[in-house]
């Protein structure tokens, strides 16, 4: 008998699917009995989600992919999340470590060592929030789309998008670390003031000024972008492919501007491409697990350099899971989204 | 005193800018008197011009780019041409000589070995509409292409736009000599037959039947595509994103849909690209210049094993150009298109 048929977990789950802009109000807590553990299975006392919006996408009808399915209403909405192993059928994942992978947003999980999960070294100086920020999936999106899509130099000009967000907070920091000039776009002159004083930013743009986001763009990058490290796509990716620099490269990260189903925006400039000779290319930070260990490696050193700070944006508790997943889609967060569910002993 | 002094020049000259599909009275025939050469010029009687859609583009207002500038109204139209130099102020390109450059739709051209001339080897078994066919621009462009950037494999299925056209049509069989299922998109029943039997397309799709397109290329391509060779942009482009396989590339060459000012169409699709981890990737053959010995060799071996065709779509004499350029842009002809002015001697 395992423990799993004492405890009654707690879920946030999809109530009802979103028309347009997601609202606290799509989501709800719900409570279930555990069923037993199969052979297998373990059971996660989860102590921090992670907040991604790429999740967003999978909440909308229909939205599957080679990647995810829709997520089903009245189901815990799924998310990555860091925790401990408090009961366990696999002896692969025994009772007391910690781990990382994708479950969902609720206080226990039971998993099957599926679904990029992985443990953690707890003790090893790596606190646990830095493992779902600058070493977790933001940090590896973040490095792989600039490294291995961006391929920057330092004679580049970056231009990032949802630059104080989760991932855009860290691939500001390690342009600049491997020397490029570095350009944020955000929302706020208060996020713009934050980016080049904290995140070392050369330049931050609010494009919600006055002045319009191309001729801001074209006045901070005279020479044209040579990466745009794309979160947001629609208009605003429209708006970069006119001032592209010869060979540009388009890391294609996310698309948070369009996970809205009624806001689809047409590209028009895509053209661009061929007339400076650029490159678009999409990816998923797990496609390049088998070189986590470098990555890792390198980001950790970083941080122990003072090089690459991992700024957070905390709430605490299930209950605040779904507005502050409501708040990053808006924008209203500096640095990577987590609720923090249980600290660790 | 130079023979210059001594020529008119006929010229096909852009009258007036199109407001949306360019037509034959857009253009009109004038002479010029020509001017001595100076100290580095030579003068080239040109042989054969060459069509190629993506000068299209440049006939626009405020057309200007990386690679070419708006064409100023009343001056002769940009092109590729092959002729032969008839009297020269320049020693690296001596009278007798054969070259390939861009200069313009006219009789005689005066040149200073920029625009991509070259000196051509007319002697050596390789036509001259080869020159300007397989081994001459379209050539390196589908090959380079589809080398460089579609980098097809013998598990690949690749789907081609215009796949009657210059360009197309040389790339569906280098395609399937490579080892590739060929697809080929066109405009009627009749080129679909021609693609499949004079070129050996696996299978050839009329985007104007009945049938949607995004139906009959889920059916021709049920994994998905995994290279799409782009020469048309637009609503088709848009179509195929929604059918890419894992990784999938597209070759951004041409974007023969959008060069009508009044036909621009937004792309939707885009995300895909993240979701497939796709990359799309614009270039120009002249960027790959320090290949072309190699290129040349290759396709030059692939002609003579007879593995690759180049089809001609030929019209004869300056005052066909403007009629037969329009015909192509409509998807008219089958094979590259060129305009005979002379047969060397």
């Amino acid at each position: 008998m395992t423990k799993t048929q004492h405890i009654t977990a707690r879920h946030v789950v999809i109530k009802s699917r979103p028309d347009s802009a997601l609202m606290p109000e799509h989501f709800e807590i719900t409570e279930t009995q555990l069923p037993a553990l199969k052979p297998g299975e373990f059971l996660i006392c989860n102590h921090i989600l992670s907040l991604d919006a790429g999740f967003r996408q999978w909440m909308n009808a229909g939205a599957s992919d080679n990647y995810l399915s829709e997520m089903p209403l009245g189901e815990a909405v799924q998310s990555i999340i860091l925790g401990q192993v408090v009961d366990s059928l696999n002896e692969d994942y025994p009772t007391g470590v910690y781990v990382v992978g994708r479950t969902a947003w609720q206080d226990y999980s039971i998993a099957d060592g599926s679904d990029l999960m992985s443990i953690i070294d707890i003790d090893n100086g790596v606190s646990p929030e830095q493992y779902l920020s600058a070493l977790g999936p933001s940090g590896m999106t973040a490095y792989f789309g600039l490294t291995g899509i961006g391929q920057p130099t330092a004679c580049d000009t970056i231009v990032v998008s949802a630059a104080a967000g989760g991932v855009g907070s860290l691939v500001g920091q390690m342009a600049k670390i491997l020397g490029c000039k570095t350009i944020g776009l955000t929302s706020s002159d208060e996020k713009c003031q934050w980016l080049t004083t904290e995140l070392g930013y050369d330049i931050a743009i609010n494009y919600r000024s006055a002045t319009p986001l191309l001729e801001q763009i074209q006045q901070a990058a005279p020479d044209g972008v040579d990466i745009y490290f794309d979160n947001v796509g629609g208009e605003m990716l429209d708006t970069i492919m006119q001032h592209l620099a010869l060979n540009a490269r388009l890391v294609l990260c996310g698309a948070i501007s369009q996970y809205d189903a009624d806001k689809d925006t047409g590209i028009y400039n895509l053209w661009q491409l061929v007339t400076k000779r650029a490159r678009a290319e999409g990816f998923m930070f797990s496609d390049y697990v088998d070189q986590y260990p470098q990555a890792s490696q390198q980001l950790a050193q970083w941080i122990n350099d003072g090089l690459l700070k991992a700024p957070l944006n905390l709430s605490y508790g299930l209950e605040a899971t779904a507005q502050s997943f409501c708040d990053m889609l808006e924008g209203k967060n500096t640095g990577k989204s987590l609720v923090i569910l249980k600290t660790p002993q």
